[in-house]
């Protein structure tokens, strides 16, 4: 299948292999080739303190305001691997960077997997090696080499006028997300500057991976990055290429929500009648982070006493006496007690609507996706090192 | 079985019945009654802006430094339920009252069980007249009719130097209880005053309840309530009766945890080399709470990636390429980077200690107990309202 992910954009190639570092066997090395005649790119990494030592290279790479390549593999997030760690993300920046025929410079690393274990290198090299000699229209298979506990491969392709813009993705959120590392690779082939790049991924990254909140917990090994290889010909305006990154990063962020570790239910909860926008988005976070709320989700249980319990622990300004829940567009709570029928409204669908009015009448509204917390949430965590 | 719980201390009483609030017809409303001489009272409340009509009554009724009598009931938590919740809950600090025999303004009222229906009262009214005309020494018999998801009554007695202290709990924690309410009554027949148990009580929840976060959820209805009868004729000093509080307590706690929903491991995480107190505190808590380390405790599994990961989000000053991680003694992660070994360390036992050193040279120490996620946790609040 041509056209899709990445390589859909002019002046794109990607490749991906099967190195071996995955016990599967599946394919677990990919690059992604920038091959001009521009080289602008932008890129957002994770807030944790804790950070991998492919994060702390590609934001070096990556303030230079120019890639060339990205070089990705999964399996082992080369997370928590001190020196060592930090000398094999620099061999791989400097491996595919030989390999394409770049400026190690200008190459980003990206790794996802197992926290704590040093990387095979030599599996690695070799890997990087013979993708680097198989580039060309493979965006579809550098979407799957990325994948971890991902099952379903996730690309996009948005149309501009004149211009293209591609992206794949894996894993379950930006601020937090599974312990499946997101990662995300934007290209396109518009003419943009990577400041114009920065601005249009930025905007999209916190209205988008930044509102998907699965399970409350923040991988080491974040990353969004794009590139815009200029290779159209078509300068688009700002706004143009903001909206067409955030179509992508939408896209992307509920392709992740559908396929979150154990998820039975997307569920949507929205805050509104809050102070501010702010306090409106810690509000809906509180709600979606609390495991007595997922667990009613999971059991299609309309409890919504269990949300006002939550909302109540919000750091955000509310009436306590005068608030409102709606599931599913039915109120099941007026005046911070049940409306009639509130026991009896139908969640048994995959997805669950929950509107939540603070009841301070201010403007303040914001919408944070979630899953629920299901057995096959806990039976993937528990059984696997990952 | 006399000497247990409330009723140990001189000068109180108590009883219990089956009012029929509870579906399965188990006890669910008591009566402890302070019969003096003295009716010093302390209390802690809920943190929750959503609180219950019960917290409402019992915060007015305590804010004058004496009580009579508790009533509680289980099964229904009068919360979410507007003006006619307040005005059952008056109901029955009345009929409590009218029942022994004491003031109204001098009765508190704690409730727990499902969030947002209205009391049935008329269940509530027999129960609470019959209760009162049974008062004895049937402390064990309270602490049974405030159970709900509760599998084991919760008593304590601690002996001071010629008083006594007794307790009685229901729940999982109160920083962060699970949906089953924490109720705590206190009794003892030490001479203090108000302000002296009040300290005593404060102290006592900071390092004890305060400190036990199973899922970190906070009820509406979050209630410790201390009596003193003075019946002893002994006035101990308020160190002793700090360490009295504060023992119960703790082993109240230690019942919590280890009753906790869904339970399988028992954890205990201590971080270290802090900036300070309540950057330990923090950082504790963030690691306590986190799903991933939750379900790799679960499942025995030495994940201290998890660890590192989870504690790279807390609001707390670290060292992030210097921190120390050891389970059950045995060192698995030093400067950030795994220890030889650290896969192989044995998890499988009910308790699990996790310290965590920041790093960053500071005394900051403190410790959070927590419990694991299992499908047991996901199986109890997902297929019951409550």
């Amino acid at each position: 299948m041509s056209e899709t992910g990445v390589t859909a954009p002019q002046g794109f190639s990607a490749a991906a292999t099967r190195a071996g570092i995955k016990p599967s066997g599946k394919p677990d090395v990919a690059i992604v080739v920038n091959e001009g005649p521009e080289y602008a790119a932008a890129a957002v990494f994770t807030r944790n303190k804790v950070f991998a030592a492919p994060v702390k290279v590609s934001r070096e790479a990556v303030a230079g305001g120019a890639l060339q390549a990205v070089v990705f593999n999964s399996g082992n997030a080369n997370a928590c691997t001190g020196a060592q760690g930090e000398a094999d993300a620099r061999e791989m920046q400097r491996l595919a960077a030989q390999g394409v025929g770049a400026d190690p410079v200008r190459v980003a690393v990206c790794s996802t997997g197992i926290i704590g274990d040093a990387l095979p290198m030599e599996k690695v090299a070799a890997g990087i090696g013979a993708a680097a000699t198989q580039l060309g229209d493979h965006g579809a298979a550098a979407a799957e080499a990325i994948m971890t506990t991902d099952t379903v491969a996730k690309q996009v392709v948005v149309r501009g006028s004149g211009w293209t813009l591609g992206a794949m993705g894996k894993g379950a959120g930006m601020m937090a997300p599974s312990l499946a590392t997101m990662l995300v690779c934007v290209t396109t082939d518009a003419q943009v500057s990577s400041a114009a790049l920065q601005r249009a991924v930025e905007a999209a990254v916190a209205d988008t991976f930044n509102t998907l909140d699965i399970d409350g917990s923040t991988s080491t090994n974040d990353t969004v990055i794009a590139m815009a290889s200029g290779a159209s010909g078509v300068a688009p305006a700002q706004e143009e290429l903001d909206a067409a990154v955030h179509e992508a990063c939408a896209q992307l962020a509920a392709l992740m929500q559908s396929d979150a570790e154990g998820v039975t239910k997307r569920v949507s909860i929205t805050v509104a009648g809050a102070a501010d926008d702010a306090q409106a988005l810690e509000a809906a976070r509180t709600i979606g982070r609390d495991n007595l709320v997922k667990t009613a989700m999971f059991g299609s249980d309309p409890n919504w006493g269990r949300v006002l319990a939550a909302v109540g622990m919000a750091d955000a300004e509310m009436d306590a006496e005068n608030i409102t829940v709606a599931f599913n567009g039915h109120t099941v709570c007026e005046r911070s007690a049940g409306a009639p029928g509130a026991r009896d409204v139908d969640l048994s669908g995959a997805d669950i609507d929950v509107v939540v009015d603070l009841g301070t009448g201010g403007a303040g509204r914001a919408t944070v996706r979630t899953t629920d917390l299901s057995h096959a949430y806990v039976e993937i965590n528990s059984a696997y090192t990952s």
